[in-house]
């Protein structure tokens, strides 16, 4: 059912375990929005027989395109060019205006072109240069049915050279390809983003799903920000209408958990919301020590409505400071929801701001107890004046806990920012896990 | 030279781009430790023929080893028992023993086994199972001169698989195998842990080193808290003793800018000189907005030390806060060395600590001037009384320059904490990039 394609990986840091293959999920995304499905994925040690045999070996699947990547360096270890040559029966030859391109990179950053670096201006006759932004150039050419095409291993240029030339000219090979093919197969993609929920949970509540012979599929990505839910259907008028009921009802079925289709991550839609209702931020943090303030300021810009906070990480400095009462510490500890209460007030007395979070909890692997165990974190929110407590239980790593607390406070923000409704009143506190 | 492995992944998620490969660096690492170094590493899709097919090419090399991973569940999806049977022309066998297992597993989850987990406990003839911790069992057995390995996808059950038996299995099968290989290929690993050095500029520095033709190889991982070099030699006296030099001249090249061998990252190597120091820290935040708080959290029993601190992201909260005086932000601006030095020294009266940092600068990407531009950090520090604040030329994406700056204030922190000889005077500005 429809094209497929393959790719073929150089380079021993990649066998070694030095480096992690970004590479394939970016292709594998990318091919399958066009509507290719990769069948094989190949990393392959800088030997030229064994690549020349791999190049060969993909070939006789007759895939609609092969992507190499790597390789293309002017060391004596980059192959691709010659095993390229090699595999098709091609001789290499000297590509003048790749040349030119390579000599104008070296001058505008004023270095020295290498005798080296000619060896770059290789191409297998018939081939067509690959504009690049980086250090290494690349090239494509058709191999009966397949769009052969060579790009860099640096993440960032293979990147910039698929999307400005690879993809508009995989394209035109499928549109104008010896077998005529229009790209027919094309998907549609949809992605619900959720946060608070589960992947086993998702999976649950989506069970009752009847997407089933619709030719809609759900695939779920699960993250510490949260949760995505793919839902594929045809790229035709029924595929969209099916994939669109199954979206609707996904929606319906999480309700507030949705953050957003097709958005930005909670960071960003979280930090639009707060621009849009022009209130400023202050924070006060236990248990994530800081990273909550750093999760406010990923985004550029968010000096207009942050102004800062405090990390009382010692009880101390969460009595002078935050002038959280010492008695309320001594009844309640300081994993409470009352402190965590009294933490996000002080914050937004002393920096003076409109709404303010805070979080205190026992992020481990140390510290918990029966009554107190790891994981369990506070959430405290003040907006118009108006105080409320979450109570979350979290699992994983102490990374993965302090992760979780600084996304679910991003959370209560964005539910309570959206939520005009709320009735004010004491700290209230309300349990989730 | 020496012996070679194979790994071959299944699963239609990895060719996706749902999931990011990580089996591959782990098993290309350990393997790299027994000196076997992996040729190839294939992603295949869930389809019966291309997995047979892919199998019997990889056995055509005569690896001593080939990794299966994924495809062990109870789905129709679950293809790799059929396809090393089919490839190995052998029937699958049902395996009592892992059946028990399975069934046990079930029990002690409180779960009921389902028809399906029945073809879970098949195994290709000849093949002895492999005792495992989740859900999915795996199985080895011996084809020519190749162990054949079958172990799931997920990360932490493989790696549990591969520590407790297959390693035992592989190092078993190359002391006895029919070539009677016994494994003396292996090599020694040691790596420098490096800071505040790029890649290029080590792999300049290093260039000098006359290691060729003595069978260490220097090989450089950068990740954003620092530069690893990796020094591989022969696992013999000799190989010993010329890594042994290698390593030598490397920490002498780099003097205080290598924080450890074989040691953990910067962040843990900091942990521990603060705890042996007995000092308390606090931290006062600008651009970093509580990642060098949170930072200096990540390692547990950080509240012995850790204080808290303050995020003063406004200037208002610098001063009404940290009491940074209006006039010195108004003539040095809030970017300064001089705002850095007030910060530090803020935090280190407001908290009561024995030492305390500041960061302040410009993350980007906008906000830079010529004077002031993106990636210019001042990262200022107090010990003992004594101030001291270091210019940095960070580079990179936003994240990457806060990322960066943070590792940078711990850096400081370390190299301050280890000399004992600074001497006490007024605020002192270095530059570094």
């Amino acid at each position: 059912m429809g094209d497929s394609a393959e790719m073929i990986f150089s380079g021993d840091e990649l066998l070694r375990g030095d480096t992690l293959n970004t590479n394939q999920p970016y292709l594998g995304e990318r091919l399958l929005e066009l509507g290719i499905f990769a069948t094989h994925a190949l990393c392959v040690a800088d030997d030229l027989q064994a690549m020349v045999a791999a190049i060969r070996d993909s070939l006789s699947r007759r895939p609609v395109i092969l992507v190499l990547s790597g390789g293309l360096g002017p060391t004596e270890d980059d192959l691709t060019r010659e095993a390229v040559a090699e595999a098709l029966e091609l001789p290499l030859e000297h590509h003048e205006e790749l040349m030119e391109q390579i000599r104008d990179r070296f001058v505008s950053r004023g270095f020295t072109m290498t005798e080296n670096n000619r060896k770059q201006a290789l191409v297998p006759q018939g081939a067509s240069a690959i504009p690049f932004a980086g250090t290494a150039p690349g090239f494509s050419l058709v191999h009966g049915d397949t769009l052969v095409v060579a790009l860099p291993g640096v993440p960032w240029e293979l990147k910039e050279m698929w999307e400005a030339t690879v993809e508009p000219r995989l394209r035109s090979h499928r549109g104008e390809g010896p077998s005529g093919r229009t790209g027919q197969n094309g998907q549609t993609v949809t992605r619900i983003r959720v946060f608070g929920l589960g992947e086993s949970i998702a999976a649950d509540m989506l069970k009752e799903l009847d997407w089933h012979g619709r030719d809609v599929t759900i695939g779920t990505r699960a993250a510490i920000d949260g949760l995505t839910i793919i839902v594929r259907g045809q790229d035709t008028p029924e595929g969209t209408k099916a994939s669109g009921a199954v979206v609707a009802r996904i929606r319906e079925l999480l309700g507030e958990r949705v953050f957003g289709v097709d958005s930005d991550g909670l960071t960003e839609v979280t930090d639009e919301l707060i621009q849009r209702s022009g209130l400023s931020i202050a924070v006060a943090e236990s248990c994530t020590a800081g990273l909550l303030g750093k999760r406010l300021t990923d985004v550029p810009g968010s000096s207009d409505y942050f102004l800062g906070g405090v990390t009382a990480y010692s009880n101390q400095v969460k009595t002078d400071v935050l002038g959280v009462p010492e008695g309320l510490l001594a009844q309640y500890g300081a994993v409470s929801e009352e402190t965590a209460a009294a933490m996000a007030q002080g914050a937004q007395a002393l920096l003076g701001a409109d709404c303010a979070l805070s979080t205190t909890g026992i992020a481990g692997p140390g510290g918990g107890t029966d009554e107190k165990p790891v994981g369990l974190v506070f959430i405290g929110s003040v907006v118009h004046g108006v105080t409320k407590v979450e109570r979350y239980r979290l699992f994983g790593t102490r990374d993965q806990i302090r992760e979780r607390a600084a996304y679910s406070a991003l959370d209560l923000l964005r539910r309570r920012l959206l939520d005009e409704t709320a009735a004010p009143g004491a700290p209230h506190s309300t349990s989730r896990s």
